[in-house]
């Protein structure tokens, strides 16, 4: 028997707010209604705001993140055209995966796992493209394997540097929403989200967001893959007016509605800046416990997700199965080659520090109970230390005490 | 100001059921956690049972019905591989324009909108294709813009009869779970569900199952088109085990373990002959207008959507705009060619004689309203008539009267 | 196996809206929180508004109406207090029970169940009455049994007439929000209402609206009853500050903000036009099948239910199972004396016509399965007639005809 | 802005476990429908087991725990009869009131705030009222306001050494389905709960639990107060058929069913050890701090709920007022002469360590902010290590550690 509140420290699906939830719970609708295009056609714009995209647009495709990356790729791509690329991380490597199984000639640079996009790299196989056949860069943005982020802005400086006529293509599920991002001014042609991490909502929806530039390489009459449940172009005929090609999951827009609501209500600044207090609060307390996380450097580190290399000779997945079972816990595993070697804690979207330190005080117990030596509370002092002073500051009303 | 129930005849999205609301409203959970296949599993062994595969197997991707086209044309076939389909309707012309898209030779076969499936003609091309080059004949068991249900065992019998080794596409979007389908019986190798039909669910899960045989053709040496969101290889690598390849909507997992369970207590034959009293019920309070539906005879009848026609000089879109405007209802628009001339009921899913009375009475509101000239009440009488008596068949406890 | 929307056409609990379920899917939260306020607070303001009290005040008790009836008894009357009361419908007749069992000095008069409030007998009583020995006449303005409702400015006419200072107590349990009520205006003193009818909540709420004269005669020093838990003094210490002498249920406060929101964006003397209209509609209805209402002249006809006679030699209770059996419809029963005698179609809360011809085409089908000769459809037909006409003037859009 | 979870540790209302919101988030049913009784029969045997009481019966009133209160006076006692009660916190407090209020004949024996009911005194008055004039003996369980738990069983005790036929009252509000309880053994004759305690329910509904020595005294001939609301006589009318005599909220009945069944899942026994062992967590937490609680000796300790004194020279109220706005906490405010003094962490009903660890870590969080030198921490740290261990010991299944 479980009782409580499961608590869900994964880098996503994160948790749905309240107002969020019960905005999901409408009855169904009549997708071709008259009324559906007042819902939609906000939406679209509002999520150019918060890709900071003001030129292009937003694609919503009833799929996970992984149906826009392929929808980024057959539509302004053919096979055989050549890209840039690196792997770092499990979703990474996915991506570089499909790439190459979409039929594209991949270069992609290996990285270990703990740094993020190898700019120098990339700078290299850049400089020696002067013929300009790489089509495009990709860049994860935050690589939720092992809990690294990565300099956007870096590979637009470098494409700019070099002239290079280059599209970049952006994984920013686990990023997007949840820090910073800007694609009109780091010249992102195609940024790839998902429902359920930053936006709040559940898995089931993603979203593609598209510069002019990649529309025009859409439109452009160079050959692209075929494609039919990601083309652009069938959404392109349907959008504008507010419909869809096929059957959209209408309850989604909904909850989309009130999600981003609550982003634009707190500011999405204010929301990056939270995220990066709940953020470093874990990674103080990580540090408290005498851990240290799978990025290898501070400029590495991500702000929603912290993967924990737990001490020799204990194993993560015990630690993973200990949370599970006794303390009602979901962390994140160890994925690929980090099996056993880290446990994750995402601490992104509706989250806020007593949730943090709910996570860090069970992964102590959870850490204990698989054999580390970790004082118990040594970990949540250490972020109570650091979200107590921040709150203080924020709120500005210090209660004297007596 | 709008009040009281908006009342929904559309062929897609239904009706969900409380009971399925209810399960889908619930928090997220991880995609990774050891519980999951317990919840998945059973389900891939239910919807075997509403598909009646034995042998093979089912898929849910997270998309609308359109991605589970793709994903079954994606796996099987290559560019450049030929079939033969049929045109008949908005669904069944897209489904060709999808193929046509996709690379493949197409064979297509117009019929008048308001007949289905072309047997005879679909003989002639089989008889003649002695070669079998013809890799895949593809049926829409039932097309949603014109009210029209195929024969799709008819299919079989004319691949057998020619001893031609085709396999057979179908499309039972708005068919399946709600009309009688047998796809081990009649020999169909890919079949395409989407969960906001007679599975009571929201949009955004679609369902496609395999046969054996289609899985032999996805593992054969011969190229298929390149995938990676759609592939059949992903979802078997970890399907088994009762996880995904990427994250999966866990909510429609609860929401379809409750519409499976109402379907099997109900009992898949009743659920058909439920679906068709109901149908039939409407058709005969069209009838009962003096209107006609747009199937050409009763043979092509839908038990799950009937399109109307409207009288001549009446306009059915304003039909629907009145009937959506004044009396809180959607009907289903006529697509295309069938534009202005033909409003749909939709009849299928979470449904009841009362709700049919429904429709049938705003129909005949709105109708006249628009200039038809219709008696009131016409058409509600002739469906009372019919669902009085059944119903008290059904029951076997009539009420003695004074 | 029962499927599809449960119709529900009883007098209350009714429908409860979408937007109101929603509100009421709340996490439960701290009954003494600062926020509460800003939450009670205006749904204190805003009751009044609906109650049409400007001076007095609006007490919400978790309970049943009937909590909301003693309340009213108990902190403005002392036992051995004389009241005039009266008598046609089981509700009436409840009240004159409960005014008897906590000791009231009852003066009820017996009224023939399908008329209301005697205001002949009453004025005779009244003017009889020289030593003002009387101090409190009730009057139930909808008698939900019957679906009769009364004249209750005309309780206050004849009170003026005679310069009686007694208090008025109405019952608008199944009226207020639904049918015109309007405290100041009519002096009355205290009303009752429940969240389970015009306001479109679940049950488990009452409201009692009380004029400053009530408020004055509790205060005043003559003994009361005993009370505690309907106390007006505990409300009153903190119902100000926007808190509750006990844990009050906070979910149905968020569900009140809703539907109070409801009503006022649709206007007050919209709700109640609409529950003409629809209740016109519904006794055009039953004229057309023939039957006769329970009310015995249209002056007593109720806005908000209509209670109809069934043809002799059928059995009121076999129309309701069948109703329910087959049917999956809940109409209201006949109680005590009118058990057997009538069904009753609840037509108030969030509906609309075409909910109101569901009713009228299932009453159809189980009166004639219970053995009515009633001709099928000719209710409906009749409902049709009305709503199409005043729908087509509402909108001002009508459609032209070809 | 605030963000995540609310954290609510209040003693009540308490977190809704999600299987209870969404059983009871359904539509209105009609209250006299034939399927009611087969959902509040089975509620009606169930609640008696959870009362442990098998001869007698349960009640379900429309109310808070403050109207089953009166309804437990108004159907046995009249005004004038003598009962013995004692105050040793606010709700035994208000409690003495209401009897008072009610007519009854008080002798109230006052206690310190932090211990519970006399036993000792109560002796001595018993021992002395050899007229056996006093009807009734009041005691609260558990005293919320303080954390404190009574010894139900020594009052049983000392009746019966005196052979006094009093019957006993227990207000078991916060304590019945979270602290052992058991009617029948005890002699218990009038026991209270509510719903939004123990039974994991929105606020709204209260129970009374009543032995069959009770219903006598009520069937007796001797005068009681009058009452209609809470009339058992008007109850057992309609409950044996699954009825009752007004409105019920039907909502609840449903939440209560998953409710129950989550009790009997975990049983009894087991719902109280938990509440026992997460109990036990936070007052080893509280020790860890070096904090007192207001409860001044073990054998007064409460299982669901802890008054924590603040140090000197902190105001309680600002912990609380920091908690609230810095850290999206609810704790129990200190309540009448403890305002200030001590704030309140509930931990029953649908709760678990993880749980208990937020609480506490915000409290650390909240005090420090408020001017209390507490090691931030510390007592995180001695929660954790005992929540540790013992979870170690349930499981049976400690990982061994490398």
């Amino acid at each position: 028997m479980k009782h409580g509140i499961r608590h869900l420290f994964i880098p996503g699906p994160t948790n749905v707010p309240e107002r969020v939830r019960r905005a999901l719970n409408v009855p169904m609708e009549d997708q071709r209604s008259p009324d559906l295009p007042a819902l939609t056609l906000p939406l679209f714009r509002d999520l150019k705001k918060v890709f900071r995209n003001e030129d292009g647009r937003v694609f919503m495709y009833p799929s996970s993140g992984t149906g826009a990356w392929e929808a980024a790729i057959q539509n302004t791509l053919a096979r055989g055209d050549k890209v840039l690329m690196s792997r770092f991380g499990q979703f990474s490597h996915l991506w570089v995966d499909m790439a190459i199984r979409l039929g594209l000639d991949v270069t992609a640079i290996d990285v270990e796992w703990g740094a993020g996009v190898p700019l120098d790299d990339y700078e290299r196989v850049i400089a020696a493209d002067k013929a300009h056949e790489i089509r495009a860069v990709f860049a994860t943005q935050n690589e939720t394997a092992t809990g690294v982020a990565s300099d956007i802005a870096g590979v637009r400086k470098l494409l700019d540097a070099h002239s290079h006529p280059a599209m970049i293509f952006v994984d920013g599920v686990s990023s997007i929403a949840s820090i910073d991002f800007r694609q009109d001014e780091w010249g992102v042609d195609l940024a790839v989200a998902g429902s359920q991490k930053g936006f709040m909502l559940p898995a089931g929806l993603s979203f593609l967001s598209v510069s002019e530039k990649a529309l025009a390489a859409h439109r452009d009459n160079r050959p692209k893959m075929e494609r039919c449940y990601f083309s652009f172009a069938d959404m392109l005929a349907t959008n504008d007016q507010g419909y869809f090609p096929y059957t959209p999951p209408t309850q989604f827009f909904h909850g989309l509605r009130v999600a981003l609501d609550m982003l634009f209500e707190e500011g999405l600044d204010d929301v990056f800046a939270r995220h990066h207090r709940l953020a470093e609060g874990v990674r103080r307390g990580v540090a408290g416990m005498g851990l240290k996380l799978q990025a290898v450097a501070p400029r590495w580190h991500s702000d929603t997700v912290s993967a924990i290399r737990v001490p020799e000779g204990v194993d993560a997945n015990a630690v993973l199965k200990i949370a599970y079972e006794r303390y009602e816990t979901s962390f994140g595993s160890g994925l690929a080659q980090l099996s056993g070697k880290v446990f994750r804690i995402g601490h992104l979207g509706d989250l806020n520090a007593g949730m943090c330190l709910t996570a860090l005080s069970i992964a102590e117990m959870a850490l204990v109970d698989a054999g580390a030596r970790i004082d118990l509370g040594s970990g949540v002092a250490a972020a109570q230390d650091y979200y107590r002073d921040r709150s203080g500051e924020a709120t500005g009303s210090r209660v004297a005490a007596a």
